[in-house]
């Protein structure tokens, strides 16, 4: 065992580093720092630089991570059962400042090849939407998804792809609840996503409590939104139906119609100010704060300095973070909103029964993260250093270029799919654990944060960041690799792993009231 | 216009009545009563047959369904909007009491031919489950569904489907909640749904705070529980698995042993007793309180008396005839039971803000229904006249052979994947409206309520109880067609209109509490 050891401490003040030793590190190794180990310590869990005593603060990313809750020798595997759980951020007294900051260097000549909408934005994929304002028409959204694709797609070669909106809302919820407007605008806004090109199919049943109006421009069964949004609407109680063949039929004719359209469209060079890239983790591990997160955190700012437009999301994710958040808001009404939003998930917690200790999973645990201070602050750093310029709640569209703290849970399906409601177009997706999570409708591109799971996973993950835990690369470096990444995946010339494979999930909408 | 007017009413002490009348029944219409019509009525809804004086009983099903709101002269058309939503039961002033009653006249002689399993119950499909503990796998159950149903289904004829039991649980959710005991309990309980022949395969993550662990009998890869029900687990992030055509390769030859011994099962006669039927209706009208429901419920006292089991659910539904019900229960302990279940409902609704009222839904209404409490006298109705033997919460499994009140949400796919989770083999559903619904893990029979929908959905109605209405078969004729329609299916020698087509739906589970 005289492999070297290899420690990685985020910041000067730390008392704790992480093992990057992809066999973790054995009892009575010395440290360059003369810090012997007096047990074995395994991969991207801590390790005690210098003496704790019980009550001391444990500090990472120079941060508070939580309080020993007894004596830590130097050179001792901090585990998660000696770290008290600090208070979170008290939200009454974080300070509200107007942050002016000169516009970053500007990164000016990158484009992409997309498909270009009426409203200006841009899609990745050319995609025929087929959403529904109810779940009970789901069996036959996806029945007619396949026909199409089976009768109709190849003769329409410029479309990517069919894809069935699915959800569980519209009817059996309780509508009228303070929290309905979330699934509402998230259903609704979701097909204004740039990668259904502007037209969609819109299913109705005809009974239900969520009227199809509700998503459209107008009621007409075919309207043009001011956007230049078009949709077409079929609705299976419709009595001029006699039968499910003439259902099919009918919607079969609409779909075609848009077929048409969608087909017209072709790549063509767009700068990349139109990206709207959505960052997410999920099954983060120690080595997330310290490799992906950060190279995810670089090629944001990239993106930014081009004008394009970026968001980070996961409510208790960064809710232990946010005092370090509210300080790079734009302005004070933005970091009131983005405290607003913590508010309302405290609360949304409460009534639950629960705290923000929900988070972290036991699979983040035995990745090293002790607790959800510690896989916060890790989380945070995925959104570089720009300025926030703007907070949207759950489901809401974009309104900004720019970094934009998009509110979600961070449930991964649901924090995908109330990003693709605020009409992300590219998705990158950070990962220590693995994951087989993939979006049908636009492209997810899946970063490592460690090489053995890269390795592993060599057909799933399509960007090793571990490589900069092993000084094999610079953060800098592979900031960069992900950014050219994420246009080559804009422009269809990359194929991420999920789409190779063909491995999708579907959406899952975020409803804080009840069912019934 | 000189067809027969024809009006149903429920009971002596009604003060409305139902329009029959396809085309509804113009001004002027002389009914056998001697009312006169003084406006036009649509089919399904209510004419007043007496006056009836602001603040008076609006009477049907000779229950309270409201107060009207100002005088309504007798022939005048009773819209919603003159209807008082009266005050529920209150659920402390309900008597309880024991009820013992001699068992009904038993029904003999009948069978089905199902798969029998291990622990005694039957199935009525022979079906290869697949489950998970977490939603991040629902990519890959989904694709390794489709590559089993492909390569390896030909070879194992006996078996009829392959399916992935995707739900939206197991991360990302407040693991520790009170409520959570509902989504896992309903995942555990789907797996040994009798149609999944005791065997089935788990597909877990690995980081997951839902562990697969959970699920099973015990923990180990392939174990047998006390009750036959034999598992095999597959986790994605195991380390023996270098990438993902390793992990379909090692699911791949797990799912074919299961595959194997599925196919040795074959369809044998099996008694009347192990049918456990599923009554739900969704997308009610006024005509479903006086034909489809109570041609249900005449069927499900048949199958009551063969010894089988029949549940009724939806707690929003019959929560404003819940007095009614609550005499029928076999002792003053189910009847505390179906109490408590109401109560919790309430305050669920209450903590959203909302209460009963947020049922019905707008199409309801619009077939005739005013309010909740018209809604749920004509919903409790297809649980027939049979004693209530026991009461579950949502998720358990059935413990009782008789009539059980299964708690569950009215909404269609929650309340579905609540009563297969409970063991159902036969699902009978009632629409007056019209839905698509369908799950293809058990045969869901379509029971139309009016003529005019079951004859414009002729391909996707399997019985039309509106023949009832007018009076063209009876309650107890139809009653008895829907009984031999069950075996039937339960049997494989009819197949339901959903299955013609391929017209299936996703689960969805019942999570009151929070997402993280």
């Amino acid at each position: 065992m005289t492999e070297k050891p290899i420690i990685i401490k985020t910041a000067k003040a730390d008392n704790v580093g992480i093992v990057v030793n992809l066999n973790g590190l054995p009892k009575g190794t010395l440290l360059d720092d003369g810090t012997l180990l007096s047990e074995n310590v395994p991969i991207g869990h801590k390790v005690a630089l210098s003496d704790i005593s019980k009550g001391d603060k444990i500090i990472r990313y120079s941060q508070i991570i939580g309080y020993a809750n007894k004596q830590i020798r130097r050179g001792a595997w901090v585990q998660e059962s000696m770290v008290l759980l600090p208070q979170p951020p008290d939200l009454d007294s974080i300070p509200l400042t107007d942050n002016p900051k000169p516009a970053p260097e500007p990164l000016e000549g990158y484009t992409f090849r997309g498909f270009r909408n009426p409203d200006g934005s841009a899609g990745t994929k050319n995609i025929l939407g087929i959403t529904s304002s109810v779940n009970c028409v789901s069996g036959f959204t996806g029945y007619i998804a396949g026909r199409i694709k089976k009768e109709f797609l190849h003769k329409y070669p410029n479309v990517d792809d069919v894809i069935p909106l699915n959800h569980t809302y519209g009817c059996g919820v309780a509508i009228d609840t303070p929290g309905a407007v979330i699934p509402i605008r998230t259903i609704k806004n979701i097909a204004r996503n740039p990668n259904f090109g502007g037209k969609i199919l819109v299913v109705g049943l005809g009974c239900e409590k969520l009227l199809p109006e509700t998503l459209l421009p107008g009621s007409d069964q075919s309207k043009r939104g001011a956007d230049g949004f078009v949709s077409k609407v079929m609705t299976m109680q419709d009595e001029s139906y006699k039968g499910f063949h003439e259902m099919v039929a009918g919607l079969m004719k609409l779909a075609e119609e848009h077929l048409k359209e969608l087909n017209k469209r072709e790549r063509e060079i767009i700068p990349a100010s139109e990206l709207i890239v959505g960052m997410q983790c999920g099954g983060s591990d120690a080595f997330s704060g310290i490799t992906s997160n950060p190279v995810a955190g670089f090629a944001s700012d990239l993106i930014v300095r081009t004008g394009g437009s970026v968001m980070f999301s996961e409510v208790t994710e960064v809710r232990d973070a946010v005092h370090l958040l509210v300080s790079r808001t734009v302005n004070s009404s933005v970091g009131q909103a983005l405290i607003d939003e913590m508010r309302w998930y405290d609360e949304y917690l409460f009534k639950g029964e629960v705290d923000r200790s929900a988070n972290p999973a036991p699979g983040n645990k035995a990745g090293g993260l002790s607790n959800i201070v510690e896989k916060a602050l890790g989380s945070a750093v995925k959104s570089g250093t720009s300025q926030i310029v703007d907070v949207l709640a759950p489901g809401e569209k974009l309104r900004k270029k720019g970094l934009t703290f998009a509110a979600t849970p961070a449930s991964d399906f649901i924090c995908g799919t109330l990003q693709l409601a605020a009409g992300m177009n590219v998705h990158v997706f950070m990962t220590g654990r693995g994951t087989p999570y993939g979006l049908s409708m636009v492209p997810v591109i899946k970063v490592g944060s460690n090489s053995l799971l890269s390795n592993r996973w060599f057909d799933l993950i399509d960007m090793d960041a571990g490589q900069v835990a092993l000084g094999q690369k610079t953060i800098e470096e592979m900031g960069w690799e992900l950014f050219h990444l994420i246009l080559d995946v804009a422009s269809g010339e990359k194929q991420v792993a999920c789409d190779k494979l063909g491995l999708h999930n579907d959406l899952v909408l975020f409803n804080p009231g009840p069912v019934t």
